[in-house]
């Protein structure tokens, strides 16, 4: 049996907006929303197996070299969203994922975003084709 | 004698990357860039008149809706770039602002990056019409 | 009934160490910490009910005006360790928390820290005595 | 000719506060102060010849091991202060530094701080004895 062609991947990380995250408009400063975003990166590696620990092991840097943010409302001190992340698959050697930052009681949405990364040896070299490994978690993972 | 017509308003800043900066692969890490942007906003305010401190005078926000980076090579410790911001006129009531960070001795392009912002009231609802002291400031600096 | 004299109020988090507060040498910038001492205070505040919710409510702040560290050993990407905070009672209008950072699995120490907080209002003057909130609270929780 | 014994090794640098640095009470979060420190130590190195490139050069690390804060005032966006750093000489294999944050128009102290910083290979292992650099180094500044 195969596994379907190119499932979603996407994992739900809820997370409370700290104190020192926000700025005197009493909103989070738009700065600190990529900590989100690589929090949420965090939560898909330790689910689907694609952590910096994994990179690190095959000498593989993977660097944001796009990041996109839009930001429909503010988050306040208190407040408790969930990131959610997307993995979308392409074929050239890049990590692209999807994010939204939402109310999972209603739904509202705060944060859509995007990153994409690249990979490099651990001198910043580019590398123009996918290294074995990432190709091989994309086969198991069903995402062509 | 009238202005020139749209001349651009551009300010650089050089700036030193932080040892805290700087990630374990030795580059500074994505989501330290917003700071360098916003230190840009701030020299850019400081040059031709357009403070948070105005902003606040005017009971007004002008929050970032949008931020997209694209990072074109790696920050090192130690490096002295220079982050240069141009103000990009346009009729919605927006603020958008361009930056390079650039290395001022060759031309070396580490990051291309473009902030929206808007305005609001202080309790976060949009102002539709951009603020007076906006179109004020925009017509004194012969942008249309 | 009496609760006991002086139980000791205390919370354990546990937290993951963020590739972004890794220094260069591969260990937790020393900068980085009063994050986790914040989160610390956070959660001990939502346990036993003495939030920024509740001071804002009062219209009272109570900023740190003394934070002393002392680090042990280096955290590093990956750790998963706990931070512990205990409450330490005192006659004076203040608020004195003890901090140990270890590992839950084998006890390593890798900080211990102090925070003392006093009592301002929203201008920033000094309280002299303890809000009536504050003093209820302490007699709720058994602390005199 | 002998250099003076024991002069007093010193650097003020000023500073702008950011506004992702104040919190929403308006005032700078007591968090965001190890950067100024760290800054200053830079501007310390800077001046005096004890920087972080001489320390990898040496393949020493100097991890701050110490870090003790005193709030006194709060800052706020816009102000514009100077942090001092001071050397303070010891026998032992320790840098210690004393820090002011003051007004430089009227001399209100914002903060005073003290850090303490060892020596380590770059595997983290303490080094008992000061690095041969850095003996000299206190030589030629006089210090004893």
């Amino acid at each position: 049996m195969q596994p379907d062609r190119n499932p979603i991947l996407t994992v739900e990380k809820p997370f409370a907006i700290r104190f020192n995250e926000v700025d005197m408009m009493g909103v989070v400063w738009h700065g600190a929303y990529p900590v989100y975003l690589e929090d949420a990166r965090e939560a898909f590696g330790a689910r689907y197996g694609l952590s910096y620990h994994r990179y690190i092991a095959e000498r593989v840097a993977a660097p944001v070299v796009e990041m996109n943010l839009s930001y429909k409302r503010a988050l306040r001190y208190g407040m408790e969203p969930v990131v959610r992340i997307s993995y979308r698959p392409v074929q050239a050697a890049k990590i692209i994922f999807d994010y939204e930052i939402v109310d999972p009681a209603d739904g509202t949405v705060f944060l859509t975003a995007r990153t994409v990364q690249v990979f490099t040896d651990f001198e910043g070299n580019l590398l123009w084709d996918p290294p074995a490994f990432y190709e091989q978690w994309k086969t198991q993972m069903g995402q062509q």
